[in-house]
């Protein structure tokens, strides 16, 4: 019987153990999408206590705790740190079989040195030995990117923003390069009118513009991506359910702008043609400046409407969606690689029902003019996993090539998710060390060991040109 | 090499041996969803014969001899028992890998204690020996129950179903709580509006009334979901091929309801709109009678109209459909949660490439009011197998609670399947005991022995508040 | 540490070996669908070099070779064969885990005796060995078919074939039955209606017949297909997205098709009508024939339209869709099936998500006249590899009769890729020799043994009525 999460966790022989130790462990991480506050690094933050640092905005544990028949006063509610530590720590032994239970027990591992288990006995013990590690300068958000070898943060930003945080992060030479990523997910969000003209509104006091016309958008989009490129980004990043098409007969995307900017409501098919519009135009410009852009695909958003009216949007209440996916988003692809301007790309399906069209799909338009130019994306949300993990790099080994792969990222809100990375690369050279041993690979762990090495790291450094 | 089917059957290793034999084994059964016939409980039938008991109604089997290529006369036909037992015998070792495979000798040892593989050979000592022991009175269909610790059997009934024989076992006071599920599919079953009009008559007499209008056929379902729960009944079901949703533009549903009444052919979109209306005001009965409800998702039924017309529905001509499910379910969810009158509700999908739509749609809904208020149901029909079970499982596992889960039942016509339960149980274990093994779990069999036994049994009892 | 592709390659335990080595090994190939050239076959080809045997039209290397940054010009373009080979072998090491990495060794061995791996540091030695090799009467197409110990070829041909070389080969008696099916994909391909207008007049040419309307088009094709039956043809092939359904309020298939003929463009609805229309007669001929109809469905094809300008269709530019099959699908066998018209009918479908759609879908229409008369059909192209085919006969397994499987087919253009069917055995006996080992079957070589046979050998034999 192996120990519960001991050095060799996840690795089930010898083969696997010595590529992940000899090989994946020492590499560097370049989390190259993550939802860290920029505000907390260029503060240096300590967090009050685990609970702050754990439960604040991590809408998986909220969820397990709802299902659990907890009361919102102890999730999102008015109950102070040490209670809510407490709930959370009596359903952690119910999560069992889930990534909550692992993501627990490893970050108590690596951050605070802590093996026990979580549970109700050791709840408080643990709430208070944590919580005072928070204190120290090592366990800072700084100090944490330090101790976790994080090379590079790319954060998830508006068009909005202004990216002080990221300026006054540059201006200190912080080792950990913390980069912005435009995602201008709004610019294109219809379906509520009376939050799209704020937001116009919003964006164009960034950019010192009024917005009236979706030429006028179209400016302020192209000036703020290349200010976020002055800024250090080079990646773009969508969530959408899936790739809006063109709609044969509808009224130009200037009009149908025009019609949303009165808050006229708009057809489903006219949301779907002017969203096209922009997101074209946009990747349009990604290629122009080197970028990669990103397309999370597939997320059924906001589903809980009683719940929103009380938390707000990525509170716990999205799930997976079963869009098509593979005609609109060949059509998009096709459209900009037609005249040259296809992007470097990642695609993120939520919906593991389409690993293998993304799989596939990628094929279409790599087409040797990059190494991975178009790639399939790690298992995204809840299928950041180890089931998830292993059928992504599965159907990517089968359909593709696994050795060029960017690998993970943490696509996190919280600085204790790292060890993340490692759970991937245990995962990976547990995948190749289980071929090794079966004689579906030769015995060579130099070759193999190089290969996870550009998995974990070489890839995304050369893929995404980060000067390192 | 282990033996087939011995003590330790789909238990891998030793951890999930302990699991299964201390902790799982042990529990009674609450067979919540199944097909069991009241009358052949009330009157304590003794089967005539193994053909009776098991080739009677099994759709599973049928459809596996005539893919073998047998003649229908030996299936349905009027081959006598024998002749059809000794083709079925035939077929039974080309059923390797199925479920039926294991389903077979799993029955003939834990039934008839008949260890010997059934095949031609076999074929004629089998059919004396279990047709004799089905004379027995440990054999009778209350025999059945009592021997194989059921604490509870939910049927499935039509609302205009008097009930008498639920009625006929109550007053026996048979140990075994025999109790009514209220499935009312054919009150929305515009497809064929001659039968529907039939059904209406049908319904109308049971109940002691005229129904003409659709404000009538909903008084009805009330008084007879009234008369279901006095009778003791604690669940609904519904069978679908998706959750119908409002139409914009449509016809109220009076209207529509009116145009069916009149047999005047229905439009897709109509019939969506009326079904949506009738479901939901079902639901917030169900919400109010504190009942949970069942949606089966996704069976495409009555493909081969030949057949039907020979034999009628549920003779084995339904596959597996691929409709889109997650928008309209969402959406149906929301608009009772939204009113607060979202009742318990278990989620069938039967196409698995909708596990994760379904593992994580129910996390939308559990707030936190009960422990699993909405479930993920157990793997259903054609996924009522080993690889199916463990896909829902790790589905349910890696993307909400399997601790929360309320487990098993056998959605069976036949009184030889309880055995299913102990299949499930030996999957759970065995899925359990090898994280253990491997360390992704760490070596607490009392702990998870606990989490074992509250899927197998309590949550299940806590869950539809059985009072046992 | 089993060694790499030994003996008992991918067989994990010493029934699978038992199994492969005493039932499966021996057994003769029947491979009843693939794309090899009958021209090859009736010149006894020798290829000039391995890179003409490997890469000529291997569209699975080109999309390796892309995506891994290679030019062009040593893909489909301009540079030699040698190095374009050394590019190739420089590629080979990442394809790890991807069945190119598989299939490059399996033929290097089975084929050129090279144990060695391919890669830079090996590829001039095994360019020049295989390629010599290459020139001998053993490696030519036909000395290739003897030493593969394949009995029947079953090709792929348009209609407008003159078979010319299926007669060629028929008269000089070569072992290998080279048999010709019948594939009229371009006989309802109305999507580019200049394309569509030439091959009328080139089918109409090979048939000495004009084709200006529906009927004289169906003519055609019914005499085509009886000669195709003449020189031994007993399989029809169709590739297309989903089963094209009839469309209410449509126009007449026969006006629908003046109006393609006279070039007007058709709205989708009107392509779907009368393709369904074309179909259905096709099929109701397969049947009158005898013979078995194949649909591969789900393909999404020609992504990559500044590709397809510059290389043609079938050069690696095509991916997995996610069209809905289920409804249309049963439509269309019920159709047939209702007027007793089904054909002995084979399904492939290219989205593993579908798997379990079409392996219970095969069900509705096994009515006991034909052992596996609808098929689900082998694990095809993207999936035509272990995790594939597994899923492929798991689903089969749990959802229907694996034993009644007629197996593998190469489905390839390359006379190199017979070890695929060693591939596929192996496999099979992987997966039964696993379930004997751990005691879900009965340890039982004899009988498993004949079934493995039957899906290797016999079953394929009595299905299509070869005279072997």
């Amino acid at each position: 019987m192996k120990p519960f999460l001991g050095d060799n966790f996840l690795l089930e022989n010898e083969v696997a153990e010595a590529l992940y130790h000899d090989y994946a462990a020492k590499m560097p991480i370049i989390d190259y999408h993550c939802h860290l506050s920029p505000k907390d690094i260029a503060e240096n933050r300590n967090f009050n206590n685990i609970t702050d640092a754990w439960l604040e905005g991590d809408h998986y544990k909220w969820r397990a705790m709802r299902t659990m028949g907890i009361n919102e006063s102890y999730i999102t509610g008015e109950k102070d740190a040490e209670a809510k530590f407490k709930k959370w720590a009596e359903v952690v032994p119910y999560t069992l079989r889930n990534p909550l239970y692992h993501w627990t027990h490893l970050e108590l591992q690596r951050y605070f040195g802590i093996n026990e288990l979580l549970g109700p006995k050791s709840a408080r013990a643990i709430f208070n030995s944590s919580s005072a590690q928070l204190q120290s300068e090592a366990l800072s958000t700084r100090g944490i990117l330090t101790k976790m070898n994080v090379k590079v943060v790319c954060t998830t930003d508006d068009p909005a923003d202004s990216l002080e945080y990221h300026q006054q992060i540059a201006d200190d030479q912080f080792d950990t390069q913390i980069l912005p990523t435009f995602r201008p997910d709004k610019s294109y969000a219809f379906q509520d009118l009376d939050a799209y003209h704020a937001y116009l509104t919003k964006l164009g006091k960034t950019a010192g513009k009024e917005i009236k016309t979706l030429d006028a958008l179209m400016e302020v989009l192209y000036e703020r991506i290349e200010f976020f490129h002055l800024m250090g980004g080079r990646l773009a990043d969508h969530g959408i359910e899936y790739i809006p098409a063109t709609q044969k007969g509808a009224l130009s995307p200037e009009k149908i702008f025009e019609k949303a900017f009165h808050k006229t409501e708009l057809e489903k098919s006219e949301i779907d043609h002017l969203s096209n519009f922009i997101l074209l135009q946009l990747s349009k410009k990604y290629h122009e400046k080197g970028w990669t852009q990103q397309f999370h695909l597939g997320a059924l958003r906001n589903n809980n409407k009683r719940m929103f009216r009380n938390l707000g949007p990525d509170t716990g209440f999205d799930s997976i969606g079963d869009f098509p996916q593979a005609q609109s988003l060949s059509q998009y692809l096709n459209t900009l690689d037609n005249s040259d301007q296809l992007a470097k790309t990642i695609i993120y399906n939520l919906n593991p029902a389409d690993n293998e069209v993304i799989a596939t799909m990628i094929g279409n338009f790599n087409d040797g003019s990059i190494k991975g130019k178009v790639q399939f994306g790690s298992g995204w949300w809840f299928l950041d996993q180890k089931d998830g993990m292993e059928k992504q790099m599965n159907a990517l080994s089968n359909m593709s090539m696994l050795s060029c792969f960017v690998g993970m990222l943490t696509d996190s809100r919280s600085f204790l998710s790292f060890p993340r990375h490692e759970y991937f690369r245990r995962v990976l050279c547990n995948l190749i060390g289980k071929d090794v041993v079966t004689g579906e690979l030769p015995n060579d762990n130099s070759l193999w060991g190089k290969i996870i090495q550009d998995i974990c790291y070489q890839n995304a450094k050369d893929y995404f040109k980060f000067k390192l």
